[in-house]
C-alpha cells in the first residue's frame, strides 16, 4: 500500500504522525509532481492540489485507487477518465470556512468601527473620541449562499447577536440561518440587511446575479462584502452603489480582473475596501487539510467507514 | 410622583415611550442640571450621569427616593448623605459590555489580519497576497478580570473557539471562561497566552499590577490589550515588552495620561495600536440605560420585583 503526497513543504510533524499512525503504509512525500512522477506507477493514493492530474498521468498510475484532493475547488481534474477507472476522489470541501467567516468579521467590525479613520488619527498623533462608532450587536446580515462558509460566517453573526437570513437557490433551512429564502425571495432579503455577505459560486446562475436595482433595495447605510466570486456584480455597478450612497461601503475580496489592475478605481475609492484575494488564506490549511486526509485513510484502509467529501466524478462535485 | 431626567439629547421616542407607558407619572425630561435643578425639590426619582449629585443638591431634593445613575462608575457620589437619607441608588453597571467585547474582538482580528499593512497596500495600489495571516479559531486569550465586560469578551472568543481563561481575585467560576485563576496564579494563565485582555478597574490591588517580570513570560507572539485602566501597567514597560519581543504588539484604549500627549512614543510605535479611549462608545448607551431604567421604574412601582443594580451606599457597588 503506496501514498504519494505531491504537496510541496509539507510540515514534518504531518509526515511524522502519519508514518508513525499508519505502519503498514508507504508514504513517499514528494516536493510537486515533477519529484513524484517516478512514484506514480505503484501508487494507491496520490495526494494533490489537483492541478496536476492529467489523463497522461492517469495513464501511468495503472493502480491508483483514491485521489486525494487537498482544494475545495477541481476545474481542472479529468473526471471522465477516473469514473471509467473508478478511482475515488475526495477533496477538502469546507476547509476555507474558518479563515473566511474570520475575514468577514474582521472586516464588517473593521468598517463599523472606522478603523482606516482611526488609524489615520494615530498617524496624526490626534486623540480623537468623535469618530462615531457602530455596533454589528443587533443587526440583521444578509448572507448569500447558505453552504458550509456562509454558516460559519452566519455562526459567528449569530454570536455577535445578529440576524442572519440565508438566500440560496432551493432556500432549504441550513443551520446558523434564522431565516432561508429562495433566490426569487432575494430582493425581500436584500432589503432587510445592514450587512450583505456574498460568498457564492460561479456558475452560470450567480453570474452578475446581482444588479443596479439590488443595490437600490439594500439599505443605504448597508455594508456589501463580497468574498465569493468577482462575476457576481459589475465593478461600475459598485462604484455606482457607493457613489449614490444605495450603500455605505463595499469590501471586497475578489473581483472580474484578478490581480485588480493597478488604476483601478476600486483602490482609491473610499467607500470600497480592498484586498487581495486572502480571506481564504491561514496557516492552518495543510495541518487541516492532511487531517481530512488522515480521517479518510483510516476509513479507506478498514472498508467500513464511509469517507468524507467523496466525489461523484459524474456531477465532477 | 415625579421623575426629573437631567440626561442631555434623550431621544425622543424614549421620552415617549416611557410617557405612553407610565401614565400616572409625571416626566420631566431636562437638559442638564442647570434646567433640571427647578424641579429637584418636588423630585421622586433622578436620573442623572452622577456627576452632578453633590450634598447641598439632596439636601434640596426633600422627597427624593431613588436615583438613577446612567454611568457604571460613580466615584464623586456623595454615598453618605445618600445612606443617611435612605434614597434608592442604581446604576447601568454592564452597559459597556456589548461595544467593549466587540471593540476587545475587532482589534485582535485586526492585528491578527495586519489589518493595517493591508490598508497601506491597498493606499499604494498594490496587490500582494503575501502579507501573513494569522487565525484566532483555537488560540487561548486570557482575560484580566471575569466581570460583566470580560464576560461578554470570552462568550464571543468562545465563538470563535477560542480557548477563555479569567483572572480574577478570587479566582471564582464564571460564565463564558473554561478556567478562571486566582490572581495569585497569574503567572500560570499569562504563560498559556495568545492573546492577553485587561479589562480590570482601577483599585489599590490592580495599579500597577503587570511588571516587566509577567511579559517575560507571556508568549512572544502574543498580542497584549488593555481597555481596562491605564494605571494597570507603565508605559515604559509595555514599550520595553514590544522593543524587546517579548509580545508581538500591544493594543491600547487607555493609558497612565489621559488624553495620550502629543509627543508620546506609543504614537509612532509599529506594534503598539492606540485608540482613544472609546472602546464603550456606542449609539446604543442611551437606548439601553432608559431600558434598565424602565425596568426598575416597573419594579419601583410594583414593589414586589426587586430592582436591577441596586447600589449599596454603605459600600458604593
Amino acid at each position: 500500500m503506496r501514498v504519494v503526497s505531491v504537496i510541496k513543504r509539507v510540515p514534518d510533524e504531518i509526515k511524522e504522525r502519519l508514518i508513525k499512525k499508519f505502519g503498514e503504509v508507504e508514504f513517499y512525500f514528494c516536493h510537486g509532481m515533477k519529484e513524484g512522477r517516478q512514484h506514480i506507477k505503484e501508487a494507491d493514493v496520490l495526494i494533490t492540489f489537483g492541478e496536476d492530474v492529467t489523463p497522461e498521468l492517469l495513464d501511468e498510475a495503472a493502480g491508483l485507487k483514491w485521489i486525494m484532493v487537498l482544494s475545495a475547488g477541481m476545474d481542472r481534474m479529468p473526471f471522465k477518465d477516473i469514473a471509467r477507472r473508478n478511482i475515488l476522489v475526495t477533496n477538502v470541501r469546507g476547509i476555507h470556512a474558518i479563515p473566511m467567516a474570520e475575514y468577514a468579521i474582521s472586516m464588517i467590525l473593521q468598517v463599523s468601527r472606522q478603523a482606516k479613520a482611526l488609524v489615520q488619527a494615530e498617524q496624526d498623533h490626534q486623540w480623537n473620541r468623535s469618530t462615531p462608532m457602530r455596533e454589528i450587536n443587533g443587526q440583521t446580515m444578509v448572507l448569500l449562499g447558505t453552504g458550509a462558509i456562509a454558516q460559519e460566517t452566519a455562526r459567528l453573526a449569530q454570536a455577535f447577536r445578529m440576524k442572519t437570513i440565508g438566500v440560496s437557490k432551493s432556500g432549504s433551512i441550513k443551520p446558523h440561518f434564522d431565516e432561508t429564502y429562495s433566490v426569487d425571495r432575494m430582493e425581500e432579503a436584500l432589503s432587510q440587511s445592514d450587512v450583505v455577505v456574498a460568498v457564492l459560486p460561479s456558475t452560470k446562475e450567480t453570474n452578475y446575479l446581482l444588479k443596479e436595482e439590488h443595490f437600490q433595495l439594500i439599505p443605504s447605510h448597508a455594508i456589501f462584502l463580497n468574498m465569493g466570486r468577482g462575476d457576481l456584480v459589475a465593478s461600475h455597478t459598485i462604484l455606482q452603489a457607493v457613489n449614490e450612497n444605495q450603500i455605505s461601503h463595499a469590501v471586497l475580496d475578489v473581483f472580474e480582473e484578478e490581480p485588480l489592475p493597478e488604476n483601478h478605481p476600486f483602490w482609491d475609492e473610499e467607500k470600497v475596501t480592498v484586498t487581495p484575494h486572502l480571506s481564504g488564506i491561514t496557516p492552518q490549511y495543510l495541518p487541516r487539510g492532511f487531517e481530512i486526509f488522515e480521517r479518510n485513510l483510516h476509513a479507506f484502509l478498514n472498508k467500513r467507514e464511509e469517507m468524507d467529501n467523496l466525489i461523484d466524478p459524474k456531477r465532477g462535485y
